[in-house]
């Protein structure tokens, strides 16, 4: 038996995050009802506080109803899902399964469907924007595998060839994954952080090299020049101290959310050929093969739980502007 | 007979062009000596005016005599060369004819071998960085092709795929030999201007469409978004303006020298996929596949010729900075 309503967690003009319902119509199309189990918090909700919206967009569960043209999935498949929740399905972005690039009317987080979210008891969604869950991978642990792995796995397979040297700047949710993904990619992974505190779980976790960056205002790795890398921090970083420890063609790949301009110093950017490339989460086909990625080769997130409710959410977002989490808060929901 | 000395025209702490002198020495390993012909007059030899160097990095002429370790250049051979003069040989990139990527030690125009360079009668230089001018090219329309344009010609073949959309910001030096070049790669291009003046011109050269981007404030091309945006134009555009009619996974390659900043609004950048390319001349293999895509598809530079002495440089130089070149000024020496 679906519920009548569903339970959700908004922002508000207040900054407040408010408990509510959003009614729920019988399924058309190609819509899924999921039972919500596990929503992972990301740094980008805090962005969105102030709008009434649900928050969330990192949530797993079980598929609990069919609307009428849903082909693959069934009643109890385990699916999470992410950012985007629609597209214009014939652009050529679309064709290949990259609706997060649509060009003509791609539905993310923050802009539509905003009375469906990750933050809530369950979700209506379309089938094509929903991700099997291995049956190898916790629940739990695929809710940040919808935005953090996603979003470090896609330009790693995109832009790392198996030997190189990857940087990765910040050890936070994204960065513990992103070492974990590069090393068994075959790279050789520098870890960059703001102070010592993360040496051992950084080396744990893959990488080669610890480099401290604050101390010293500067970042020398031992070993060499990067050939890419992932900046992971919440704050844009000091580009010139990076440019520096650049390859000649070097790439970097900036994966925060910033409203500032990207101020990138021209010569050295033009004189070594570095790329500077935009990437966010990835297509169908990568987050199917970053589930299966992430299964065969032991990534695995390291997660602290707290309970999807006013006080739980609250919690973890605290313990996130704190920055004494570690790694990702995944949000559990207690079903009846 | 070589001569005792060469003759010169060298930046000075006033800013200033002056004539003088440099010596020559007996050849050595696999040095050779040009007699210079023409020497193209770059934007870039404008910010070096101050430095006590010679000027010019497009030479281009006949060798007159070779150093014990010369292998390939005979007598006679008509040669160019450019920004480059030497690099370490043995990095990743020289071990691949890139030595204008050299980890180690670039010899580069500004910073070495300052008795050196285009405006001169003749020039001293390495071998493997002097690059054979195809006999069905002159070489006066040779000279503008060792900056302006190899440095069109290197991100238009590795950035751009047949059929697609090329936009080319800036119908000048660079501009109309970029227009030239992608169109006879299979590629659509749309060129962007500040006024009109120029539309009879870019369309005779190859663009399918041609945007005046000054009056209106916005760059609206009828035909749809645009794949590769090479950036000719000596200031940095308004990347706004552009980021909005690229397409997805669209690629900026901005050719000027700058000074400042590269400050790229963060969000498009990100959220459409967009890479910023830093690029530079090009490596050896380029450079002879450029001058043989020239002659057999028919890329031709337009010039005008001023001689090369104080008055001559003066007025290209004044014909330059007032914008009145079309579209490229070539130094003409005269040899007794």
């Amino acid at each position: 038996m679906s519920p009548l309503t569903i339970t959700v967690f908004k922002g508000s003009p207040s900054g407040h995050i408010i408990q509510t319902t959003t009614p729920l119509s019988p399924l058309t199309t190609s819509q899924v009802l999921v039972e919500i189990h596990y929503a992972g918090l990301c740094g980008t909700d805090l962005h969105y506080l102030h709008n009434d919206q649900v928050l969330g967009h990192e949530g797993v569960g079980v598929v609990k109803e069919l609307g009428p043209s849903v082909r693959h999935l069934k009643i109890g498949d385990r699916v999470g899902f992410g950012w985007y929740h629609d597209s214009c399905g014939h652009c050529a972005e679309c064709l290949v399964g990259d609706g997060g690039h649509c060009r003509n009317d791609p539905h993310a987080f923050g802009t539509h469907d905003l009375e469906q979210g990750g933050f809530a008891t369950h979700v209506v969604w379309k089938e094509d924007f929903l991700y099997p869950i291995p049956a190898a991978m916790s629940l739990a642990d695929a809710a940040p595998m919808m935005c953090a792995g996603i979003t470090v796995f896609t330009p790693l397979t995109r832009y790392v060839k198996p030997g190189q040297r990857v940087g990765v700047v910040g050890i936070g949710a994204l960065g513990h994954l992103a070492i974990q993904f590069a090393c068994r990619m075959g790279a050789e992974v520098v870890a960059f952080s703001g102070t010592e505190g993360k040496r051992a779980e950084a080396i744990k976790l893959g990488a080669t090299e610890f480099v401290v960056t604050k101390a010293t205002g500067e970042a020398k790795p031992d070993g060499g020049l990067l050939d890419v890398l992932l900046v992971t921090t919440s704050a844009l970083p000091d580009w010139n101290m990076y440019l520096r420890i650049m390859a000649p063609y070097g790439t970097i790949v900036p994966l925060m959310i910033q409203f500032d301009n990207l101020s990138i110093p021209f010569l050295p950017f033009l004189l070594k050929g570095i790329r500077f490339q935009g990437s966010s989460v990835g297509t169908r086909l990568e987050f199917r093969n970053m589930l299966e990625f992430a299964v065969r080769h032991g990534v695995k997130p390291t997660i602290e739980r707290f309970p999807l409710n006013l006080e739980g959410i609250e919690e973890a977002k605290a313990m996130m502007e704190g920055g004494r989490l570690r790694y990702k808060a995944v949000l559990e929901v207690e079903h009846a």
